[in-house]
């Protein structure tokens, strides 16, 4: 990779749908999922093949830190970007952009997520490379998915011609990005074969998405510009918690994405799995001859399939169950139908509302 | 009540089937399955209003006395009854027979069960009362449960003519006994209106039932009277120890019912129900509003129906659910289909086979 290539992984989110294994001061990204590594680590991990841990920044909130910090003692506790607090991903980036910025002016700077899993690691390595080339050229270069199925839980890229191919990958103009459609709609570009899911992975040259910053939200600019003046000074912090909280709140789709000149989109096949709910998890996992994953737990089942059982310590029995999530940790136990593991957010909510914090 | 009454608790089961609550040290008898009483206890308070403690024996085996003993201080320590081994019904029924006859010989004797709920205690009572002036005339007298579905899991009792009315009680002649049939024969029997389920509560005269061992099981017999003659000595365990594992194991249907002389069966609806399992359970308590039953829980459900939710310290969380038993204690949780209720047992024998006894 050209020694002007950095990553930034986002690791700033919650997932109240992964409770009760994902609390507040345990996010989804901080924990256990896959194997016997974080989501964060397993973001990191993807990495390791063309990018040493200097170059990798995360950016995340105040009370997360730690926990992801020890997670990967390789990274300089530098390259950790802290919010004061949560302002959308438009402000996370801008921030990180400016850090980065500060650092190497000629960044290019690859956006990731570490809330997804993904399967292929070499092909994601490769694409990462051919996007680098082409945001180096000047392009804002979003990685797009191939929709599998007419989800209605992302939103959707849809592409124009194609401007070039690059070690095989294809590069095309991207006409718009669209937010989460229904279902309907969503058929309709599963059909069309001219829409790729919006990854949330972002490639591009730093000045080009400064430039975007204060072409489109100029305020923001501004406050980030302010930010700027004082990184690495004694003022630095003092300056960011004055200025953080008035920083208005945008996703970097609206804000910027939608309107910026010279997007293109660049669909791969990487093996790309949002881990949205315990559902995605489950089907992650390799089930025995029942279609059962049982993760970490002690498990004796009668009569139980497509069950996907992760305990703690305690023996967990089954009788006559069938697409099942059972998620057992030490003070909290979810019981959940495969099909409505969304609603496990729902769960959250009750008990914010019953303030019973203890639980999230 | 005449004052030669006593009843006889029969408390020796274990109840694999209410797993992972009922343990092999803490039998379905000794927990709490409805309300804040065991099950034991509410065999000895439903004799409250008839009898005195004095005159209520318990026969059990080695490793639940204590427990038992405990839940029930008004019984005098004399009262319970031991069995150095299980022996079957026949055995357990013989030994506290030749204990209370040692003590009455005019007394006339209810055996009773401590693994059923029965709702009419009112009516039970005038029941007993009534069973125990037919047993003083000499009858051996089952009390007969009205059957409302045809249930395979119970013996039946055909009966003949009636031979009596005592206080509204109609006693007919028993013209049989009928092991647990299959589901056709039992569809019969309930189309016939002539069976009763056969409770397992007996009530007759000291002098009739040793006169049935001695005529039907005269092997028995003869060691049941080894052991009355060093009653009160310093013999007395001894004797027991050496005499008890020679007894063989038998049932009192099949020991002595089917082939006793003058036994009558006496129709009662006193709200009767086996508390087999855990669907038995659910089936005795109110439900809320969704059809749920929740004890001694914290539940948080989002679209829950007609489940049962038994829990101890932990926050048990429910989505999407209809139609499951979840049972929770501090360490085994279960989680079951309520239509497999039965098939718990399932569990237990796989933790036997798997040598996990600390469940057990």
């Amino acid at each position: 990779m050209s020694s002007n290539f950095y990553a930034l992984i986002m690791a700033g989110g919650t997932g109240t749908r992964l409770w009760p294994v994902s609390r507040q001061t345990q996010p989804k990204q901080a924990i256990e999922l896959v194997g016997n590594r974080t989501m964060f680590q397993h973001a990191v991990d993807r990495l390791n093949a063309i990018l040493s841990p200097e170059r990798i920044m995360v950016v995340t909130a105040r009370e997360y830190v730690d926990a992801l910090e020890a997670q990967v003692p390789d990274i300089p506790r530098e390259n950790f970007i802290v919010e004061p607090m949560a302002r959308g991903t438009a402000g996370a980036i801008g921030l990180a952009a400016v850090h980065l910025g500060h650092r190497d002016p000629e960044a290019v700077m690859a956006v990731l997520t570490a809330d997804h899993y993904i399967r292929d690691v070499d092909q994601f390595c490769r694409a990462l490379a051919a996007a680098s080339q082409v945001a180096e050229e000047g392009h804002i270069v979003t990685l797009g998915i191939k929709p599998s199925f007419p989800s209605t839980g992302f939103g959707y890229i849809r592409r124009r011609e194609r401007v070039r191919q690059v070690d095989g990958f294809d590069v095309y103009v991207v006409e718009r990005f669209v937010e989460k459609p229904d279902a309907a709609r969503a058929a309709e570009f599963l059909a069309s074969g001219l829409y790729s899911w919006n990854s949330g992975m972002f490639i591009w040259r730093i000045d080009r998405i400064m430039g975007e910053f204060a072409r489109q939200m100029p305020d923001v600019y501004a406050q980030l510009q302010e930010i700027e003046t004082v990184l690495d000074t004694v003022r630095q912090t003092e300056v960011l918690c004055q200025v953080w909280p008035q920083v208005r709140k945008e996703t970097i789709d609206y804000g910027i994405m939608e309107g910026a000149e010279n997007v293109v989109v660049m669909p791969v096949e990487i093996g790309w799995t949002d881990i949205g709910d315990w559902a995605a998890i489950y089907e992650l996992h390799q089930s025995d001859e029942h279609g059962n994953v049982v993760v970490g737990s002690s498990h004796v089942g009668v009569d139980t399939s497509s069950s996907f059982i992760r305990g703690s310590k305690k023996l967990i029995a089954t009788v006559g169950l069938e697409d099942v999530i059972i998620i057992d940790t030490d003070d909290a136990m979810l019981i959940c139908a495969r099909d409505q593991a969304q609603n496990v957010k729902l769960i959250v909510e009750q008990l914010q509302k019953d303030g019973r914090t203890e639980y999230l």
